[in-house]
C-alpha cells in the first residue's frame, strides 16, 4: 500500500464545498482505478481512510452494497464517494487500486506501468427515448457519454452502428432505462455493447519471429498474463532465413498474400489455443500490439517485401501502423484493432524497438549497451542524450546452427557445462534433465569460455598443442576437438564434441556483436560501458560470466548485467497496458540514429580485434585477464 | 471572367521581394484552382493580365510548355509561375480557372458551389532513396506532401499501403525520382496512388427512394453531371409503402440484411451503367453522397429499422455518417467513402436536409415555404431566425394512386388540361404525346383547379348542381364524375375521367400540405409566406397557377414560386463539390425545429379548414378570390 496525505487546503478549489476524493487523487497524480467514471457502480477505487470522522461526508448506499463489512470495519471507502470537508486525512491506496500494473521480467526486476489502455469500457446508463426527447440513439448514446465521461465520442464502427437500436433496446433494464457497457478506442470511436455492465477487458501481444510466433493474452484490468503460447512460423517451409523468403515472393514461386496468410493463420491458431485455455470467446478480445523483426512485419501486414532486402533497404512503411483487425484478417473481434510497434531505420525493426521500450536506455543517464541476440543481433548503445543503435550479421551459431551438434535449446541440449581446472574433466546440465545429444547456444557459449580458462584454447581460440589430456584430441578431417560427453552417456548413437571449426563460429558470432557494439562506441565516444541488457530469448537463458569471458560484449561488473526475458514480446505487452507507450516507440524510433556498419572498413577492423577472446587488446578486459592469467599462456 | 486589381502594398509582405499571384489571389479571397498546389504542373491557374510589363517577373518554361501560341499571345499567365514586384495588375479571372461549379436547377436557376472536395489529387515528385536517406516509403511520401502542400497525411487505407512499395517504383519516371499522382480523402488519409500526374476527379450522388433509386455521376472538376440514371427501388417486391416493408422485417418474413442488399444491388447496377457510359472504371470513382428517407437510410445501411415506425419514432442515428465504400458494400473503389447526409427527427430524413441545403431558407430573410412532395409531404416554414419543419401524410393522390384513373408520370399520361371556361371542352397534354391512358398528379391538379375555375366544382370541392355540359355527369355508384377523354380519342379501352371521389382525393392531399403549413406558420407567428420553393420530382411538373387555386400553399405572387428540381439529388451533388457543405447539413438537422403534428388538434382544425378550395376563409387568398369571382357562386 501506498500513503497520500490529503488536505482541502492544498486542493483546487479548497474553499467552500468538499472535495471528491477520486478527483482529489488524480490532481495528486496518484490516480486510481474507475470504470464507472466515478460513478460509484464499479466498485474499484477502493481507499483506506485511517481517522476520518467528521472530515469526509458519510457512507453511500453504494459504498454499503459494493464494500464487504469487513472493509468497512477497517475503514475502507469508494474514493468516489467520499468529500473531504474540512482538515487532512490519510488515504492507504492498496495495489490494486491503483492504476498501474507491474510486468515481471526476468531476474526478478519488474517494470511498473501506469494502466492506460487504449481500450476502455464504460458503464452507460441512459434513460429512454420520448416523443420530448426523441434523438437518434447513437445521438442519444454519446451524448450521454459526453456528460458522464466528459469523452467526445467521434466514430462507431458500422458493424455496432447497424445493430444499435436492438442492442439499447436488449439492455433496458427497468421500465425507462438502458443500462448497457459502450467498448471505447482511443476515447474515439464505440467498438462494442453489451447489455448490462461487464468490466473485463483483455488484449493480445505479438511477437513475429522468423522462426517463432509467440503470443501472450493479457487482462488489461490487472496487468496478468492469462496464457502464454507459440507456434513454429510456417514460412519455415518456404525457407528458413528471411532472405531466401524475399527471393522466393520476388521470384514469383511464392504469392506475398500467401505468405502473409502464413504468419495470420498461425496466430489465429495462438488466439484459439488461448482464448479457449482462458474461458473466452473471440467477442471478448478487442484489440492486439504486434511486433516483429521488419521483413516479418511486411509479411505480416502484406507490404511488398522486395525492397527491403536490397540497397538502400527502404520499408514500406517505418512508423507505428493501426488497421481494424478485419482488415488484418485477425480473428479478434471484428470491429477491434491491431497496433504495429514502429521499425527503425536498416534490418532494426519493431522487435528491437519494442527491446529499447523495456530497457529504457533512452531514459537512463547511465552508458547502457543493449543486445538483441538471433540470427541477427540488435546492438544499441547510448544513454538520454543519444542512442545508436545496428544490426550486426552474427549468424546462427549462437542459435545452435553450423555447430557440429549443435541444436536448438529443446529436450536433451546441454545448456550449462563446466569444466575442472585440473582434470579436464567436465560436468554439465541438460534441458529436461535428459541425456545429453547435443549443445545448444548457451552451452557452446559455457564451453568455449571453460576451454578457455582452463588454457585448452587460447586467446586467439585455437586448441593449444602439447594439453595432455584424453578429452581433447585430433578428429575428423585432422581438427582438433574436445569430447563434452562419451558415448556411454550420451542419448544418442555417439560422442557429443566441440571441435575447432565450432570455436570458430563462436568467434564469429560474438565477434560480430562486440565490433558492432566497439563501432557505436567510437562514434558516441566512450570507451566504457556501465551497464548491459540482454534481450530476447537468448538473453535469458546464458550465464553472464561465460558471456564476459569469451567477449560477447565490453568489460562490465557481473552486477550490472541483466536479463530482459523476452524483451520484444515484453514491450507489446507494455503497450497494450499504456496507449501512451506506442507514442513512447515512435518517439525511440526517431531518437535513436541507425548506423550501417556492414561493409564498413571499421566495422572490419573491430571484428578482426574482436574474434579474439574475449577481444585482442587484454587490456580492455582487465577482471577477465586476472581470471584467466593463471591458465593462459598470454 | 471576373476582374482583380492586385496592387503590391495591399498584400502581406507587400515590402521586399515578389508576391506570387497564386498566393495573392487567395489572400483576396478569389481562390484559383490548382492540382497541383502551384508548382506550375498542372495549368489550372490560367489568369489573363493587362499591362504587366516590369510589374510581373517573367515567362517560365513551365508556362511554355502549358500554355498555347494564343494565350500567350493575349497575356495569359499561370497564376502561380508569375510574382508581381512592384505597382499594380489588373488581372482577369476566367471561369474555368475560378474554383466554383454552377449547380442548374430547374427554372433556370443556378447554385454557385465553391468547389471544395473532399477528395483531391495531388501531383507529387519524390526524390528516390537512398542510403543517405533510407525513411521508409510511407514517411518519404507523407513527408514530401507535408513539404509541398502543407497537408499533414495521418493515414493510407491499408491496400494501398500493402502495394506502396511497387507503386512507387512503378512510377519511376527518370533515374532518380518518383512522379506520382496521390489521391487523398479529407486532407488525412491516402486512398489512392498512380505512376504520374492525372487529375480526374468524380464523385456519385445518389437519391435513394421508397420507389426509385437516382444516381448522378459528376465531374467534381467542373461540377458537370456525366450520367443520371434511375431505377426502380427493388424493395417494391417487398411492399410498396415503407410501414409494409419495416413491418416485413419485423415479422421475420423479410431479413434485414436482405433489404439491404435490395438497394446496394441497384445502387451497383446504376454504377455499372453510369461508368459504362462515361467510360470510366470503378477504381476511379473514390466518393458517393448519399441522401433519402429515414427509412431507405436506415435499410441502405443495415441499421435496425424497427423503432423508426413506431412512437416514439426514433432513428438509429441521426447525424452524418461516414463510412468506407468496402463497408458499406459499394462498388466504387475499395479505398473510398460514402458519405450519408443527416436526418432531423420524426420522418424527416436525409432528403429533406438534402432539400433544404438546397434552398438555403435558413439563409434568407424572406419568409420562405418548401414543400417537398412525395407520399409524405415534408414541409418547412422559416427563414434566418429559424426554421420549422415537419412531415404531412399526404398520402399517395399527387403520385397518381387512389385515383380512378389516376398514374405515374408515364407515357401517356395526361400531365396538363384546361377547361373552356363557355362550352367546358377540355384540352390537354400527354407525356410523349401519345394517346392518352390516365392522369398524373400534375394533371389532376389541373384538371382540379380548372373544374373550379369554370364553376363546375363549388369552393368545397363538390360538384355543382344543374351544370348544363355533356361531359358532367352522373357515373358509377351514382358519383358525378367530368368526362376529360371520349373513348374514341383514348389509348384505353374506355373513357379517362376524373371523380367526386378524385376531387376529394386531391382535397386530402393539398389540405394536409397547406394544414401543416399553416401549422409551422403559427407557431412561427406569421400570417403570410414571401417565397415558395417546390422540390421532389413533383415540384418539376405541377402548373403553379393551379397548384396556387387549389390551396397546396398559401397565396403568394406567381413569380415568388419557384421549383428546384429533384432537390435531394442536387443537395447530394452540392455536398460533393463541397466538403463544407456535409457540415452545413448537419448544422441544418441541429437549427432546423421538428413539429410533430399527427394527432395534434391545431393540425385537424387547419385540415379541415384546408379541405376547402382553396381554404375556407377566401380572405385568405384574394387573388384566387379575384380570379374565380365571375364563375363561382360564393
Amino acid at each position: 500500500m501506498s500513503e497520500v496525505r490529503i488536505s482541502k487546503n492544498d486542493l483546487d478549489g479548497g474553499e467552500g464545498d468538499g472535495k471528491n476524493l477520486f478527483h482529489a487523487l488524480k490532481e495528486f497524480d496518484v490516480p486510481v482505478k474507475s470504470y464507472c467514471g466515478g460513478s460509484g457502480v464499479c466498485g474499484k477505487c477502493k481507499v483506506k481512510v485511517a481517522d476520518s470522522h467528521g472530515k469526509l461526508t458519510g457512507l453511500t448506499d453504494a459504498e454499503r452494497n459494493l464494500l464487504t463489512e469487513e472493509e468497512l470495519d477497517k475503514g475502507y471507502r469508494l474514493a468516489c464517494q467520499a468529500d473531504l470537508f474540512s482538515g487532512e486525512v490519510v488515504l492507504e491506496i492498496p495495489e490494486y487500486s491503483r492504476k498501474r500494473a507491474q510486468i515481471i521480467l526476468e531476474d526478478g526486476q519488474t517494470l511498473e506501468v501506469e494502466e492506460r489502455p487504449v481500450l476502455k469500457k464504460l458503464h452507460v446508463t441512459l434513460s429512454e427515448p420520448s416523443l420530448d426527447d426523441p434523438r437518434g440513439d447513437y445521438e442519444r448514446l454519446t451524448g450521454e457519454v459526453q456528460d458522464s465521461y466528459g469523452i467526445d465520442v467521434t466514430d462507431i464502427d458500422h458493424r455496432v452502428q447497424k445493430s444499435l437500436p436492438r442492442a439499447l433496446r436488449n439492455s433496458s433494464s427497468s421500465g425507462d432505462s438502458y443500462d448497457l457497457t459502450v467498448t471505447l478506442f482511443d476515447d474515439s470511436e464505440i467498438i462494442g455493447i453489451d447489455a448490462g455492465w461487464q468490466d473485463e477487458l483483455y488484449g493480445l501481444a505479438v511477437d513475429v519471429g522468423t522462426t517463432t510466433i509467440v503470443s501472450y493474452l493479457v487482462d488489461l484490468n490487472t496487468g496478468k498474463t492469462l496464457a502464454a503460447e507459440s507456434r513454429v512460423n510456417p514460412q519455415v517451409e518456404v525457407g528458413g532465413d528471411i532472405i531466401t523468403r524475399i527471393s522466393s515472393v520476388h521470384g514469383g514461386s511464392v504469392d506475398k498474400e500467401e505468405m502473409r496468410s502464413f504468419i495470420i493463420s498461425a496466430v489465429n491458431d495462438l488466439i484459439d489455443d488461448s482464448l479457449e485455455g482462458a474461458g473466452l470467446e473471440r467477442d471478448d478480445l478487442y484489440y492486439s500490439v504486434f511486433v516483429g523483426n521488419t521483413a516479418m512485419h511486411h509479411f505480416a501486414l502484406g507490404i511488398d517485401p522486395n525492397y527491403i532486402s536490397r540497397s538502400p533497404f527502404v520499408p514500406g512503411r517505418q512508423g507505428k501502423y493501426r488497421l481494424k483487425a478485419r482488415d488484418f484478417g485477425l480473428d479478434i473481434a471484428t470491429t477491434g484493432y491491431v497496433d504495429w510497434l514502429p521499425l527503425t531505420g536498416g534490418w532494426v525493426g519493431a522487435d528491437h524497438v519494442s527491446t529499447l521500450l523495456i530497457s529504457e536506455i533512452y531514459k537512463q543517464e547511465e552508458m547502457t549497451l543493449v543486445i538483441d541476440i538471433g540470427t541477427n543481433g540488435e546492438v544499441a548503445v547510448g544513454n538520454s542524450d543519444g542512442v545508436m543503435v545496428t544490426s550486426a550479421a552474427a549468424g546462427p551459431a549462437l542459435e545452435g546452427y553450423n555447430i557440429k551438434h549443435g541444436m536448438r535449446a529443446e529436450q536433451g541440449s546441454i545448456e550449462r557445462m563446466n569444466i575442472d581446472e585440473n582434470t579436464l574433466e567436465p560436468s554439465y546440465e541438460t534441458i529436461g534433465g535428459q541425456p545429453p545429444v547435443g549443445i545448444c547456444g548457451s552451452g557452446l557459449l559455457d564451453a568455449v569460455a571453460e576451454l578457455l580458462k582452463c588454457g585448452v584454447i587460447d586467446n586467439g581460440g585455437r586448441f593449444q598443442a602439447g594439453v595432455d589430456a584424453e578429452r581433447v584430441r585430433e578428429g575428423e578431417n585432422g581438427q582438433v576437438e574436445y569430447v563434452i560427453v562419451r558415448e556411454e552417456e550420451a542419448g544418442i548413437d555417439g560422442e557429443v564434441v566441440i571441435t575447432q571449426g565450432d570455436v570458430r563460429e563462436l568467434q564469429k558470432a560474438k565477434g560480430a556483436i562486440q565490433a558492432a557494439t566497439r563501432v557505436l562506441m567510437d562514434e558516441i565516444g566512450v570507451e566504457e560501458i556501465d551497464r548491459v541488457l540482454l534481450g530476447g530469448a537468448f538473453g535469458n537463458y546464458i550465464d553472464k560470466e561465460s558471456a564476459l569471458t569469451v567477449g560477447l560484449f565490453p568489460e562490465v561488473d557481473l552486477s550490472r548485467i541483466s536479463s530482459m526475458g523476452n524483451s520484444a514480446g515484453e514491450g507489446a505487452k507494455v503497450a497494450l497496458l499504456n496507449k501512451n507507450k506506442m507514442e513512447e516507440a515512435e518517439r525511440i524510433s526517431q531518437f535513436v540514429e541507425f548506423v550501417e556498419i556492414a561493409g564498413s572498413s571499421a566495422f572490419r577492423d573491430k571484428f578482426i580485434e574482436s574474434l579474439n577472446l574475449p577481444h585482442k587488446d587484454l587490456d580492455l578486459y582487465p577482471g577477465v585477464r586476472d581470471r584467466l592469467s593463471g591458465t593462459q599462456k598470454v
